[in-house]
């Protein structure tokens, strides 16, 4: 791990200037995004930048953003009141995927876990995913399940 | 959904006493945590209690803590700039299993979920658990994985 790279890409904490260099677009590749009302989204930049539990690395290409990351670290009641790592939303600008930086995304964020003392990080993928998840370490441990609420 | 019951069982969130009142026995169904150090378990609380976005539930039978389940409140930049929440550790004492209290625990952090705006909740389950969050509500969504930190 930690030998992954793709030319001219750098990984990163989110910063500030990032909402205005292509934050949202890159997370389009996820879920439509980039129309979100700038309002809630520097809202919602505030409340996550006041949490120290919460991290966003982003991918830096030629001053912009084409790569995000989460991850959400829990203190835990189990394992001695340990802590758990989340990696969420994870997501590549459409014109950079291939180019191995969603697994520099990755490994940047297991390393923020590893260097927080977490005993474990998880992620929920869909199946066609699975195989690249293993390749960074990953093992399958079960189903994720949702609702929706209205 | 909210229906469900089991006699002499009521779920609130987690108080101070409660450590001293079963939590982490009710925990050992899902994990060993009754054998943890007290002051590791005390600070624990303290961060989980300060974190807004962090929620412990607890089911109480006869004044003893006998199940417990955690919510985890994610704000995100996608859904313009949303809520999503996360369950976690969700267990039941070993003599309290098959009386609806798994159910009750989950529908009261549903709850708290839908409160406080958030647009879905996720859990990861093993296979043998699909059936019953189903039965309340979830959908299969995908795959749970995990890599240890050493």
């Amino acid at each position: 791990m930690g030998t992954s790279s793709a030319p001219g890409v750098r990984i990163r904490d989110l910063a500030p200037e990032d909402l205005d260099r292509g934050l949202l677009d890159s997370l389009d590749a996820l879920r439509p995004a980039s129309g979100a009302d700038p309002g809630a989204v520097r809202r919602a930049y505030g409340e996550i930048r006041a949490n120290p539990n919460h991290v966003v690395a982003v991918a830096i290409h030629d001053s912009r953003v084409v790569g995000t990351a989460a991850l959400l670290v829990e203190r835990k009641f189990i394992h001695g009141g340990g802590l758990a790592g989340h990696i969420e939303d994870v997501a590549v600008s459409a014109g950079h995927q291939g180019a191995r930086i969603g697994t520099m995304l990755v490994e940047y964020l297991l390393d923020v876990a590893r260097r927080r003392g977490c005993y474990r990080t998880t992620l929920d993928c869909e199946e066609g995913l699975v195989g690249f998840y293993t390749r960074m370490g990953f093992e399958r441990r079960g189903v994720h399940m949702r609702v929706d609420h209205r």
